[in-house]
């Protein structure tokens, strides 16, 4: 068995703080983007703006040469959202494409502790680094949105009128970046409060310790009033099921650890 | 009455697309500020790398010189988290502070349609641009600091073991943002398909249209090993009950609306 794939540590994405908690592992880090159900997407600001640029946009982890390819192999990050001509221009301007910063956290529980200073998030969270361009051939195009609809509910693209029709082909903007530097930090466990709190009776006795845990949960879907399919189908069914047991399972646990 | 208080609307912040979606209402802004558990906030790039830094912290909107100002009334940003030496750096040595962006973005739905095209989220997502500095006198830090703690839980303050120590104040740091720009966006309703598709009783037919609820949901509080209060306190409990209905009752509001 070969070592587990790591993302390089360059200066600006080695974390510096509670080494302890974080991570460099390929699987990891790919696993919390898959499983946010959205990702915030940072890019430089203009000349004349001191501010960056931030999009909330859908994205999932993907390999459009090596398309089987595995959580723990290399993938590039495919993202859709609203496409601002500036990033347009830049993404399709220079032959590297337009560095982002990918962001992605997902809060698993409040932890409180005897005093406010050990309070804290159990919570998993992933900066990516690289460099994006539009999507232009067709076929990319074509899979990176089957690879997008199905992450936000796997078989929806072939239950869903497709192909897309040219029209929406051409109004559907698909942002390829690859991934050059990337870091992952996450924290689980109920509070680690120190002596100077835990032996003081008066303290103990009347602050109420542990973790609230917190799970982004699926509800009963519910039809739009134009629905014609009258039972909800089994694989969105089985998804709303299986991803709420998942994400259940996963905050339950972190809160129930030392 | 007079209107309500609005941002600026800057050549950064001004919403493009779906404009009917977006909103500078400073009262709407501020709400998505408070109920998102994490926001992202985003800084520009070290001279030597072209990839902006982005941090997750947590954060509420508050008013040092008016602590009773409404949401609906100016106020900072508040930001707690790990800060690194270079944002320490630039939040004190500039007179002005750091450029920031914080963006938090909240997913309330799935909204499945009959094409991949129409599929979207219900959401509401606010970008909002300002100058950070560190909070440095121990007043209005330990003013910030009961203001973030009581954003997590309310009352949760006064309930544990304050004030801090003078370790705890050092080595707390608080961010001031004075926002200077910002924009909301948000949707709700089910799914809006074009008449191209509805009209086909083909894929109206085998197509399931809808919306899955998305709510980020509180679980019954598990206690830690060494808690020695037996029962949940009642502004704990009460607290999860009540962001739990808000949440739902949003999340459910917003799939049934057209």
């Amino acid at each position: 068995m070969s070592e587990p794939l790591a993302y390089p540590k360059t200066k600006s994405t080695t974390v510096n703080r509670y080494n302890a908690r974080a991570t460099y592992d390929v699987k990891a880090i790919h696993s919390i983007v898959n499983e946010s159900s959205v990702l915030h997407v940072s890019f430089a600001p203009d000349a004349e703006d001191p501010f960056p640029a931030v999009l909330p946009m859908i994205g999932t982890m993907g390999s459009y040469d090596y398309p089987s390819a595995g959580l723990d192999e290399p993938l590039d990050c495919y993202l859709h959202g609203y496409v601002s001509s500036r990033v347009m221009r830049l993404a399709t301007s220079s032959p590297q494409g337009l560095p982002v910063t990918i962001a992605a956290t997902k809060v698993d529980g409040l932890v409180l502790a005897l005093t406010p200073n050990a309070h804290s998030y159990n919570y998993r969270s992933a900066i990516l680094h690289g460099y994006a361009r539009i999507v232009e051939t067709t076929e990319e195009k074509l899979w990176a949105m089957e690879l997008i609809t199905n992450s936000v509910v796997p078989d929806r693209w072939k239950n869903s009128r497709v192909p897309p029709d040219s029209a929406e082909m051409q109004s559907t903007r698909i942002l390829r970046v690859r991934i050059t530097a990337a870091s992952g930090k996450s924290r689980e466990g109920g509070p680690h409060d120190e002596p100077k709190d835990t032996t003081r009776e008066d303290v103990t006795g009347k602050t109420w310790v542990g973790v609230v845990p917190v799970v982004e949960k699926f509800y009963e879907p519910i039809p739009a009033a134009d629905n014609k399919v009258d039972e909800l189908p089994k694989y969105i069914a089985d998804y709303v099921a299986e991803a709420n047991a998942r994400a259940e399972g996963y905050a339950l646990n972190a809160a129930r650890l030392p």
